[in-house]
């Protein structure tokens, strides 16, 4: 038998895909392999995006439908975030099994305009079809000031965090217990994973201040080893920023909040290297770029760590 | 129990959505109920599509792999040539099954190059996902240079389309007898259907003459209704265009060939409403919009043509 998906895994099937079309676009600053694609447009820089949710991949029917519409659309405002962007128009694609209750779609466009309130930005068109499982796709454009890449960071450059890291995670496990009644702290967590908030208040900092930016979607060590895949980098783990809910769920079920934070992914926070400390903007200082290198992590008492972070395709949810 | 998604059907759906999202962006020229939305940018207009394939919804897995990423690629193509538009960068999302083969995906991505070598523009990013059928959606950005509606023909305007009609249908039927063997007029029928070129060399005829403009996907009358929404149409059905591929496969099997042409889908052919005369640049004329009206059709011999077209999540497939 020939090779499956499977064993090409998400990161396999977009280098074969990259492999296979060759563009030679002069208006292509950027395509694969980062938060967005980077066109240029006249005077300008678009931003081009889409993320998908797919129902027992990312989410399951049972979750609250008005979660699921905001976060579709959060995720996809969150690359363009990353990039110190601003997202100017959405479009959308929804898979829809024919015995959905219209009930559900009707709540789950109630979250995406909630969304796209929140977020300033407008819907303008999208296209519905048949599908066994629900299935949705947000294309996003936005437009930038200036280019900013995932994995440009320089050698001296401190490393940023926006928020607190962990806690999607916890809530995805919490979400998974199927329990009746969560304490208010686990609800937070929850909530941490059901609606990400796009950090699109920080896109200025990022446009002013950052060398790399991009978003933490598969864990902050996996989307670090991508920033600094030429570099070496160094990261103080006490540093980490973890919040009191992710310690306190941590505390009572003897486990380590700091691999939930350094691997726990869907954070939806931002990832920044800078030369400009950005501590009064809200970020943490994480880490360091140490020197060119070849994507190798260490903490600060020099053990290595290994940045292998989920992949959908090869995962075993 | 509450009403489900196959009540409402596509456009119940997108009624839905449109009624719960509010768009009051100055940028925005139209949003849903066109070929693509247009927005203004800077001096510029853009153009927005995005349009789907799913598994067992709009293709089978035995059908070539290269040709469903042709038909990816050609389907939102004809959006933009419908609207005078030139395609300039698209986006992919694949959901797959994490067991399909390697091959497939290189096959597929064989198709889709294809295409974009033909249309002259360039992929410039995506995103893969697991999924249980094969789902792939091509989020479209194009340009144009002045803004052209499906709904807004005049009061004399001639109606034009491009091509033949209902090969599609006819070489989906086809396909769906699994024979091994098929005559060489019957192959041609199923490459419309499983390769259909948009109509991109006739997207400067369009961006110069037409009053409205719309693609061919959902029917000829289907879309000929949302074209004279407002205005009532005359058509001579004896100058419908009829390839001798599809007469000849009604003939051995005595079915209507109009019928086909008519109510077929999946054409990709270009409908034209204009004062001018576009026979010379390869389109034919089949009727005229005669008044004001509710979108009523009539033939040459005054009778009244039903318009109910195909709805993919009410149809019967």
């Amino acid at each position: 038998m020939g090779k499956r998906v499977s064993d090409l895994g998400e990161f396999g099937l977009i280098a074969l895909l990259t492999g296979e079309i060759k563009n030679n676009d002069p208006s292509l600053i950027r395509d694969f392999g980062d938060d967005t694609a980077f066109v240029r447009f006249g005077e300008k820089i678009l931003l081009l995006t889409v993320d998908t949710l797919v129902e027992d991949v990312h989410f399951l029917r049972r979750y609250p439908p008005d979660a699921v519409g905001w976060k579709l659309v959060s995720v996809n405002v969150s690359d363009i975030a990353a990039k110190g962007g601003k997202p100017l128009w959405g479009l959308i694609t929804l898979s829809l099994p024919p015995d959905l209750e219209v009930e559900y779609v009707r709540d789950l466009y109630r979250g995406i305009n909630e969304a796209l309130n929140r977020y300033g930005f407008s819907l303008v068109g999208g296209n519905t079809t048949k599908g066994e499982k629900i299935c949705l796709d947000f294309p996003l454009v936005g437009e930038a000031k200036r280019v900013i890449f995932r994995d440009t960071p320089k050698v001296g450059d401190k490393i940023f965090v926006s928020g607190t890291l962990g806690d999607s995670r916890a809530g995805l496990e919490l979400l998974l217990e199927e329990r009746k009644d969560y304490k208010p702290h686990e609800w937070r967590l929850i909530e941490r994973h059901l609606r990400p908030v796009a950090r699109l208040d920080l896109s200025p900092v990022v446009e002013k201040y950052a060398n790399a930016s991009m978003d933490i979607s598969d864990g902050f060590l996996a989307d670090l080893g991508k920033m600094v895949k030429n570099f070496t980098a160094v990261v103080d783990l006490k540093r980490i920023p973890l919040s009191e809910e992710l310690k306190r769920y941590c505390a009572e079920r003897g486990k380590d909040p700091i691999e939930y934070a350094l691997r726990g992914g869907e954070d939806y926070e931002l990832l920044v290297a800078s030369d400009i400390d950005l501590t009064p903007y809200g970020f943490t200082e994480v880490g360091r770029i140490t020197s060119e290198g070849k994507g190798e992590i260490y903490t600060a008492d020099g053990r290595r760590l290994d940045i292998e972070g989920f992949d959908h395709l090869r995962g075993s949810d």
